[in-house]
């Protein structure tokens, strides 16, 4: 069960129909998962902004890199020119290439874009080497394909799934998680939506609640240190009409709302966030008649709503990748348990954090 | 009473003597505050990297900026050559031209800086003028040059104090507070202080409980929309050995200790973080003889240490400084509440979060 | 005369009418010039985006810093909103705060304003202390508040003029230049002006003739070094309906007409280019009714012609600055010869680079 | 011949022994050419900061983004970290997969990386599908394995070869071009070393002879647009002491150089630079036994003349490219012509820009 079934109820604002990124309209997510053999646990998670050709109708989207000890392809151009043109690859860390290669092939062959030279691919990364035989690079062009040809809206697959079948995050097993925030009407009535991919450390708290330290299972607790310690990627999909520098400034917050959780966004850690507007009414067509386009965007003085949606929604999409991940043997027969959640509903009514 | 004193204690890392970014070796703290009449609440606050003449030996410095929007002056100095040449002054909004003014004439005239004709001066500002009448523009040079004079080591003064003295945070009265950490030896052992001018909003949670929500005042709450609605100046000293490019990344964290507070970096927030080194190994001399500078840096490997102790610094002087903070009325009668320090330990202690 | 009055023609592209930054409706341009005694050579120069209110209505702009040694004021509000509310003032490096101060007054003053509470001046300088006493600080509130109200269209005085009075470019004496461009129809049709404080060195290249090296003066020939060893502050102002982002792009342009120019942007450059668009339909009203506004804006693929405008114009107005500014003495008698016109264009037309 | 060897002498600053990017001591290049049938026009180029393990002797390393519209792999974190791990590789765009596996490959295989989970390979591209079947996505990765084997010191092969070999630059044929300048030993005597695959547009000076404007051929001269048209990339190598924040900004100076090109930087253009020290006492270790780095550093202000160094070298690198460039011909039967070198001599001689 997701957290807020348990009564872990995180923020103030309300989730949308699906307490998922697909809440906002037109977003599509799409899993390949790689169990295979005592040592490969790693996958692929494909998000795609609209269910069209997004070559020839980008979206407005920004890069905010949290730390950048990672790999995400793709930033560059989507900063200078304040879009995004292909489905966002998430995978593990020494999948990068073969996922590009995979987004160019998949951008190549879409009808239409038969004169199409020159592809951005966005394709993000942690790295999942401790469960998985990473150096084995098993990800390999097809799983990419069929990660965005398995992409559809409606409840999304959390925990051991994807880009998250792998991952480790706080201690315990990670995965993919999602949540979403929509604003009431006065707000603007807009969905934001968050799916991350949580491989990272620090100290966890679970809606403020010092689980971690409760636990007694932290960073720097044992003074292990790894090389390479993880990574989130954060992905920001909303509906409200916000261009590209808006949206850089949505993506900056999902890394507080990753605080929230006890992150600390660690040397190690390669935590990014993309953002994107699915709103119809900006798609930025790839070639056009005219020199301008018109748009209407919510002014500045607008965004703090969305601001607070993208914090509340990231933190509970990381703790709902906790909530859904099970407990996973992987390479040289290692272990990483999942989130211990009785325990952890025990801590919580303690700190009497339960709401029902 | 400071909060850890009431048992709230934020984090997992040891404090430093004073609990105060003064345990920083070498950092100087000075405060002018100016209450005046019914309509005059403001001041200045100065923060020194070492005791003696800045501009001729400089420390590496860093500035991150959380949201821009704000007047902090001097940011593209200090990131351009990672260094920092004078006193560190926060104020109110419209005061920061005169900031300037008042380091020029500090840096002119210190011995030593007879030929001097380029100053950096880094002065910072939220806007206190919900309490203090800031179109009268009330703070002088003099008053800037009071706060350096007044820079001492040791305790330092918290809430209704120099650039504090106007300031609301979360509904209630905030102010200047601060906080450090001691890193234990096998982590390095260096130490981290933060003090901040809090200033800000959002949904207030203190050591992760729900404070604002119980006490049902948060933002968005009542659809209050101010413009221009406050700021966080935060400034970060460490005597750990970093370049400005860590340093910068120490500064990025600190964002994090905010959003753990409930902030949300609203659109009109100028929330800016400068942080510096003030070892002494680290000085960079004005002039010199020599074309190289021979420094023992800290290795990337090394920084997840400082990250945590930057965030549970932060957090916990913010959290100082609405509890130091104390009940004004200032402009058009206006009064802001001092936070109800009896009603949050009762809610501290329903959600077990008093640790004696 | 001018450069192009001579013959010297820069670029391809046509100017407009003036050849100057007031080409852009609605651009206004205003200098102080402060000639006094033996030791006085300094000055303000203002440019406004439009005539009206520009905190009520702001509009669209960017900040790009060339190289960061200087003390610019108001980069990181206006990078963070995309936008400038008020007059951007050039002056030298100590008069920044009293810039500041006076912009301040200037916008609380004005009709509209009586509830403003935060005001971001955008306030930048080159150090002229060769030339002026500048720790003298001769600058005050009345000389930027005059470089305002005498701000007008039309041609624009150059040369020893407002915060060009005391400066000097490539070993010769330097000041405010200006310069325009006009995109023929097929391209838009927009017009792009640019306005320059030349303070800078390097090699001097006059339209690619290498003046610098035939009159033997440039930097590293004597090893003159100095510290903080001048600056080039640019405005670049345009009608085409481009936002913040395209801005910036623009923006960075203007360090590649620099570059045209034989400048280095050299360790103690301060080098900022602050770019504006005062297309009449991008304006940004400070309070709406409305959550979103309307706009029309250029496609990033039309921006080309754009970028080379700024070029072209950047790198005329700066040799403008150098055939307009006069031989001038000043602080302890100092010299700065003027550029030798008729050396220079015998050099021109040697390098067959006359055009009549 | 080269263009200094036609008495083309760009700069005032003495180059190398090899005028070469290989002039600074550790520095290595390579080359994989691919000359196939009438359609494939494309190749690989490797540069090696060193000849051993980079990943076990990381490199101080920068990237500074001219214009983002392209695709290089690794930027953030080299800006995260401040180094340099794999070789750099520069292919075609829709290539930079592949580089990125074959580098990952390459750093997974290296004697003593068993254990290496994490590799940040740096691929760059510019858009060779004018002359080359750039969908047809030739480059395997046993090509780029080559390049890298093949790197070497000496003299570097320039014009049609490695990721040059389908290139376009101002219209005329491109490709990859190579200069260094030594700074004499006042000025601290170190190298500078630049390497470039030239494939963008503009008007073309020469030395600042305006040969695109007497040949009639330029930018907009025919109204052509292109999608994507082309790109930049510059490698600066140096053995100069400076750390990633002195590299970024020697970066930054590499687009100056182009600049006095005539390039402009257009909106479908993908400039990026890469900056390194090859400074032996600067390598950064994988692992250490202790947590501190000692490193001797250029003081800020001894950058001034390496900044001079990288504009006068990237000048000089891309006009190289052109000068060794030959006529090809490629995909649908299309031929580049070379820069037609006796007539551009000519006009050279005319512009009395030969210097002998």
């Amino acid at each position: 069960k997701r957290a807020r079934e348990h009564g872990v109820k995180i923020g103030v604002l309300p989730t949308g129909k699906q307490n998922a990124i697909t809440d906002v309209q037109g977003v599509l997510v799409g899993h390949t998962t790689l169990v295979q053999g005592s040592n490969i646990r790693t996958g692929v998670t494909s998000i795609l902004p609209h269910g069209g050709n997004v070559f020839q109708n980008k979206v407005p989207a920004a890069v905010y890199v949290g730390n950048g000890f990672g790999k995400l392809a793709g930033t560059t151009q989507v900063q200078e020119l304040g879009n995004l043109e292909t489905p966002i690859i998430l995978t593990n860390t020494l999948g990068v290439g073969t996922g590009i290669n995979a987004v160019v092939s998949y951008t190549l062959q879409q009808p239409g874009n038969e004169q199409v030279q020159s592809v951005n691919a966005v394709v993000g990364e942690t790295n999942d080497g401790f469960l998985n035989d990473i150096r084995g690079r098993h990800v390999k062009e097809e799983h990419v394909l069929e990660a965005i040809r398995q992409a559809k809206d409606g409840a999304v697959a959390e925990g051991n799934v994807g880009a998250g079948t792998g991952t480790v995050c706080f201690g315990f097993k990670g995965g993919i998680g999602t949540s979403s925030r929509k604003l009431p009407s006065s707000l603007g009535g807009y969905t934001v939506g968050v799916l991350v991919q949580s491989n990272f450390g620090g100290v966890l708290q679970i809606d403020g609640v010092p689980v971690g330290e409760e636990l007694n299972q932290f960073s720097f607790k044992q003074q292990i240190t790894e090389k390479a310690d993880g990574s989130c990627m954060i992905v920001v999909a909303t509906d409200a009409p916000v261009d590209a520098r808006n949206l850089e400034r949505m993506a900056k917050r999902a890394m507080m709302g990753l605080a929230k959780t006890g992150g600390i966004a660690s040397n190690g850690s390669g935590d990014y966030v993309i953002a994107f507007s699915s709103n119809p009414d900006l798609r930025i067509p790839y070639t056009s008649d005219t020199k301008t386009q018109t748009v209407t965007l919510l002014r500045n003085d607008e965004m703090s709503p969305l601001f607070m949606a993208v914090i509340e929604a990231t933190e509970e999409a990381i703790i709902n990748s906790l909530f859904m991940a099970e407990t996973t043997q992987g390479k040289e027969q290692r272990v990483v348990e999942a989130l211990p959640v009785d325990k952890v509903l025990k801590l919580m009514k303690k700190h009497n954090a339960l709401k029902q």
